[in-house]
């Protein structure tokens, strides 16, 4: 492996943020050993948590991510944020708005972030994600933020990755409503109602505590549901205290850890195994005559494909 | 194979609406004899043209996409639409907007509506959508129309199936920049700038020009660029115009065909292979000895996967 690499994981670890920038970067361009960096950097990694905040459009996640990430470097920690950019051909704008904002949180010492776009991750949006993740964590972020748009199963994805997942609604969007019906609460372990000082915050809440105690809980557990108003800085405080309580009591638990490092390596080899299917394919002659054959629809794809599978797996079974 | 199947073909291309209808929900879902019942659907599609409406939520894509079925059914034509619900968890109402108006064109004659969720798709939406396109090509439409908000890579694969992609902005935007720099540039077939009679509607016309006179063309052919306000039909007669003639020009060529079939089959091919390979090892013991090993920080997921990946492939090469 290349020294080149060493250095880099070497400087990140002592500390140097610009070492962190490029090994991100040039993990996420698969440059040749990125596979054996990201060994050395997951056998240094595992100590951080990993909060994913989301929720709708306009409803103050910058704002929040803004909030949190300053009370808790105030509380002692380190943190990592990961911006997910929605980067939609058309509603860029519209969808990051405050984006911009969280530029000032890079100059607190201790904060380290990252914007990350849903088009052209290579290998898909939550395996990125989960290496900038490892990557931070081993830098020695204690705590790593994902703020991200809820918009897109890529992104339910990675915020299914995360230890919390916070879910930011706004009073007068029935987002209790919307949430429910799409299955966040599978996902969410806190609850946080924003822009609280407008009208109708506290019905919101009821609806969302409605909906909850409706819904089969799998961990069976109370799923706090904090009111803040993150452009003041209002409930901040308590809404950290919820979140130090949700990881601490879900420390205890291993059975999620299970499921997510099972969950990462299916998700990894499903990935290799398509990424080499592809490579051997792809330009061959027997994929130019198939081609041929499904556009004079002399065959169909589906008996290729099936035959093709089984011709790659016949000597494994 | 099952003559359930067999009869739901037969009495869709008898004309019936729930016959296909069924045949959709029962491929999706992935029933027992999905594969097979596609087999023979796709040897009876091929005459179908595929049109991609794509744009930011609010052009006006509903009206629109209403607006040229009505105006193509009225020259003969009988019309599949597939209307792509982004299904966010949490803006599913502001991105919807007026789908709803869409259930009008339903009692059309020759003309079937069906909706498709981004989430929750077995094997991925752009294979999803073929599917569906191709059933409806197998039951007789002329065209089909794929109308999707433009956010998600997801989203851009199903566009990219299509024939001719139009692209709807509205004037003052600025959505002439925010599509190139997202490249929807190298997809889209004919713009359409909606609400033209907005203010601003002439330069956006302008603007877009201007980028397109800078990019390559892959086609080397001028995109057209259309006005019309959908919401009164204004211009969408020459819209349509525009759209026969690039789908006759297009007839001619043979590359996209081809380059299409080879994505169908590869994209398929990984799809089946990643299922294989997570149904083979999900649940075995090596799996859960692995799962122990990478939280332990014993070992990693991606030499685990690597090595996973050998034994797989090492009898084939």
């Amino acid at each position: 492996m290349n020294n080149d690499w060493l250095n880099l994981i070497d400087e990140m670890q002592e500390g140097s943020e610009r070492a962190m920038a490029r090994l991100i970067s040039r993990v996420e361009n698969r440059e040749p050993g990125w596979l054996d960096a990201m060994k050395i950097v997951h056998n240094k990694s595992g100590k951080a948590q990993v909060v994913g905040i989301t929720g709708a459009p306009g409803a103050g996640k910058s704002t929040l991510t803004d909030k949190l990430t300053r009370e808790l470097v105030n509380r002692g920690h380190t943190i990592g944020v990961i911006a997910v950019d929605p980067s939609s051909p058309f509603t860029g704008g519209a969808l990051l708005g405050d984006r911009l904002r969280m530029t000032e949180i890079c100059s607190l010492e201790g904060v380290f972030v990252r914007s990350m776009a849903t088009r052209g991750a290579l290998g898909g949006l939550s395996l990125a994600a989960r290496d900038v993740v490892k990557i931070m964590d081993a830098a020695g972020k204690d705590i790593i933020l994902i703020e991200t748009v809820g918009v897109g199963q890529d992104e339910i994805d990675v915020v299914k990755t995360a230890d919390n997942v916070m879910v930011v609604c706004v009073p007068g969007m029935g987002d209790g409503i919307q949430a429910i019906k799409a299955g966040i609460m599978e996902i969410a372990s806190i609850f946080v109602v924003n822009k609280a000082d407008r009208e109708g915050a506290d019905r919101t809440v009821a609806e969302i505590n409605m909906m909850l105690s409706m819904c089969s809980n799998p961990l069976d557990k109370k799923i706090p549901i904090l009111k803040t108003v993150a452009s003041t800085g209002e409930g901040v405080t308590e809404l950290i205290d919820a979140l130090v309580e949700d990881l601490e009591s879900r420390e205890e638990k291993k059975d999620w850890q299970e499921e997510r490092a099972r969950e990462e390596i299916l998700t990894l080899l499903e990935k290799e195994v398509a990424r080499y299917v592809r490579g051997k394919w792809d330009g061959e002659k027997g994929m130019d005559n198939a081609v041929r054959q499904v556009i004079a629809r002399e065959r169909d794809p589906y008996s290729i494909v099936e035959e093709m599978v089984k011709f790659l797996v016949m000597d494994v079974q």
